[in-house]
């Protein structure tokens, strides 16, 4: 089986690049959109992210076999909510958000009997909003399933056959590993940069404005992952709390030792570990997961 | 006054783009270079960093009336001393370093009457060594001076009219200053990086293979910055350690902040925090500090 009507919630920049990507690379499908937000809708119409948009939830998903809440996950249970009314009885609903455990539970309490089968694509920009999609947004990216044990083998199938028409490669994995893994590789990550970038903006004896002239040594690197949507990301945190927490505290282990390392001046135990995290951005580069060019490529811009 | 004759001691991605970067903007300027590597002497040799490569520092700097030491602050010292037997009387020295209180220091020390000037060019890549440098690293990027009270001001001005001529804006401060405004600009960020990509490549429930494979929901962009030369930043943070324990100290208490807002569930002021950092994001890429294209613009070569 494969879908052919994809009704999409929520058409920012995850919703709206998966318009564009099925448009792009599923000739045939067609394919429905909807968002809260009427100035939102409007745009989508303008830059046509998906075929048809409509102004109600439930209409929207009315004759979908497939069906993605692309919302932050703080907003998954009333999306799911509004569907409801329209959903049909062999859809299968799934989602796009960054931490898996609650929005399971979240879209098993509002959606009782619907197929479920929750998705990440590990996949984003800065940018928020319906401007901010693109077609290509998955390509070479990874995609994260989270399927129920008792989930219809075929309809997994279909939406990994989905996400690989799109360009992604397709794990499957159980929610809770994959709240400790995105907790380490993107959650804790978002966190950090966040906070050093509120740390640095506060500064007296530093002014905002040597900051940023001197941001090129590094600091700009965390700006780009601070500039992301403000309500995605507190809902991660409120919704991926337990794992955050306990990567954490590893963060802060490790950051103790290096803090101490420095106190002490033991330049050899910080040559060590300087040393070791030159491997994985190779491998990181080599996968295919990050741009081979020195400084993202930046200079050859400039 | 300007200066016709530099000597560029150390020839890694620094002194390698000066090299080039004064061939291309400044015509007429002959340059020298040494490294202590014999291997690096060559490659600089074959991709013709300097005009001439001399095998002894002290020759290299002989007749030279600006002398860069571009190597690795902890090496600053001996560097000086290596070129002292021929260093001419009238020479500016002048150095790359990322922090500037204990090189002043070290020059000082090494090179008793000699004319200091040091700099730090707020620029570069992860790459290191002869291979890495280019011409244009410096277009578009700060170079700060931190000259002692008495430095004569002819040739403060000499050195600022070099750095404009390699494209970069130059700025005047005191060297204690520098070292607290590159600690929250550079040297925090990459010890954070150093220490998150460490700390997500030891861990037993996540393997190194996952943390790789999911790197795009934000680690990736830490493990650049933790690519960079482990030689060069555990000098840094041996050399700048008053500074760097003062900033890491606001940001662990910043981070405890959201550690607790994270447990308590206070997503109120989660959104106050994230929303705030947007602004410094747009501020860094209007005034020209970063790349406008989100994510760096490498979908552009997705």
């Amino acid at each position: 089986m494969s879908f052919s009507r994809v009704a999409i919630i929520g058409l920012g920049l995850l919703g709206g690049s998966i318009g564009l990507a099925v448009r792009e690379h599923l000739a045939g499908v067609e394919t429905t959109g909807h968002d809260v937000d009427p100035k939102v809708r409007e745009r989508a119409r303008q830059r046509g992210l998906v075929d048809t948009v409509v102004d109600d939830a439930a209409d929207a998903v009315r004759d979908a076999d497939l069906v993605i809440l692309c919302v932050p996950v703080g907003a998954m249970a009333s999306a799911a909510e509004a569907i409801a009314p329209g959903l049909s009885a062999d859809a299968v609903v799934s989602d796009v958000g960054s931490s898996k455990l609650s929005v399971a539970r979240a879209l098993a309490a509002a959606l009782p009997g619907a197929t479920l089968i929750p998705a990440h694509p590990v996949a984003g920009t800065e940018e928020s909003g319906p401007d901010a999609g693109f077609a290509t947004l998955f390509h070479h990216r990874w995609c994260i399933l989270t399927p129920p044990e008792d989930a219809p083998r075929d309809k997994v199938a279909a939406l990994k056959k989905f996400w690989q028409a799109l360009g992604s490669t397709v794990e499957v994995m159980d929610a809770e590993h994959h709240d400790l893994v995105l907790a380490v590789t993107s959650h804790i990550p978002h966190l950090i940069a966040y906070t050093i970038v509120g740390t640095a903006s506060d500064l007296e004896d530093v002014t905002r404005s040597e900051v940023i002239k001197y941001s090129a040594g590094g600091f700009r690197d965390f700006t780009r992952i601070a500039a992301s949507d403000p309500v995605m990301w507190r809902d991660v945190f409120l919704n991926n709390r337990e794992a955050v927490l306990e990567m954490m505290d590893r963060f802060l282990t490790d950051l103790g030792m290096m803090r101490e390392a420095i106190r002490a001046g033991d330049g050899e135990l910080m040559f060590d570990q300087f040393s070791k995290t030159r491997a994985i951005r190779r491998r990181i580069v080599e996968q295919g997961q990050d741009d081979a060019r020195p400084d993202f490529g930046r200079h050859d811009h400039e």
